[in-house]
């Protein structure tokens, strides 16, 4: 399994000055929706630049004109870039052409899917390489959540994947017995007091890495 | 019925070459997804500047991080910001929280809702100002595309609505009598060979303007 951070923060400058305390420890840096709408996706230039040896994940989260904003992640120098799973096949389509062309991935966030088993088996068939089991950041804030169910559908997938919805050391031991391919940190990196010991605590955890 | 440009642009210089030719014959001004992700949120502040007294409308199609996504839009600049009608209902509702706080309008696009007449109803519900009824540019290019579902979804709405999807002068009445607050062309007016005389045009078959 690989670890990727998740960059909720509004700044490139944030995002590499936390990027030289924990990118050791990690395998994918994702640039999270916020900071590619408040910069542009001149952050994906400057982040790949600044890690060429990274996978460079541009959180899209595309919804419409698939091709297209799959292209411009892609020669922004994005090497993975997310589509909503709740878009049209043909959105979704045009995305897989794009990464195709240019010898990269497209991921499908599952946030918002009802019917996640059902979706992820359409998903898998469009051409997606990878499918992030995902709870945003105002679903995890709601009262009762939990990570059980994006295990519960890692569980039953077909397609490799990726769990994101509040992983901390308590809980990544889970994700990688789920059977993920990458486990997605944000807020137990980006929020703790001390970056790089997070990162490092959470890399430590993973038994087998790759 | 107001009159919205939508502008499916990458460059703030081809935005703003566009609407030097435009804008005297729109109300709104909207800057299209790609356009942000490509530029950044600096270019929904650069267009406001320059065209102060339109509305100015950043289609951000928020999917979480609700109050973040629409405090980012309006301190840019925007007045109108969109959040996905497909997105949880805390999304929404932080996005509606944002937009009290700086008396601005948060617009519900309802691009791949199924049950558009049931989540109308909820959105309302929700705050949102408008619904921004919504064929995206790949479902108008899969065959068989018609713009009648989206005026039947208007006829039955009890909020305040736009229609977006192909709008041309040929349909222009047909949105207007279907009781639409803005119509909402892109295509028509920015894929023109003339512009500005398809602006017009589109202006002058508003009969009840405002």
């Amino acid at each position: 399994m690989k670890l990727q951070v998740a960059m909720d923060l509004l700044s490139v400058d944030d995002a590499l000055s936390l990027l030289s305390r924990v990118a050791e420890y990690v395998d994918v840096i994702e640039l999270g929706t916020p900071l590619i709408k408040q910069e542009g996706l001149s952050a994906v230039t400057k982040i790949k630049h600044a890690y060429p040896d990274k996978i460079v994940f541009a959180d899209m989260k595309t919804m419409d004109a698939g091709e297209l904003e799959a292209e411009m992640a892609f020669k922004a120098g994005a090497d993975y870039m997310t589509v909503l799973g709740v878009a049209g096949d043909s959105t979704i389509a045009g995305a897989v052409k794009a990464a195709k062309k240019h010898g990269k991935t497209v991921v499908a966030d599952i946030i918002g899917v009802k019917d996640k088993a059902a979706r992820v088996k359409e998903l898998k068939a469009l051409g997606v390489g990878l499918v992030e089991l995902h709870a945003g950041l105002d679903e995890q804030a709601e009262s009762g959540y939990t990570i059980d169910s994006l295990l519960a559908a890692g569980k039953g997938a077909d397609i490799p994947f990726s769990i994101a919805g509040g992983i901390n050391v308590d809980r990544i031991g889970q994700v990688e017995d789920a059977g993920a391919a990458i486990a997605v940190a944000g807020a137990a990196i980006y929020g703790a007091k001390d970056p790089a010991a997070a990162a490092k605590a959470l890399r430590d955890k993973i038994r087998n890495h790759g």
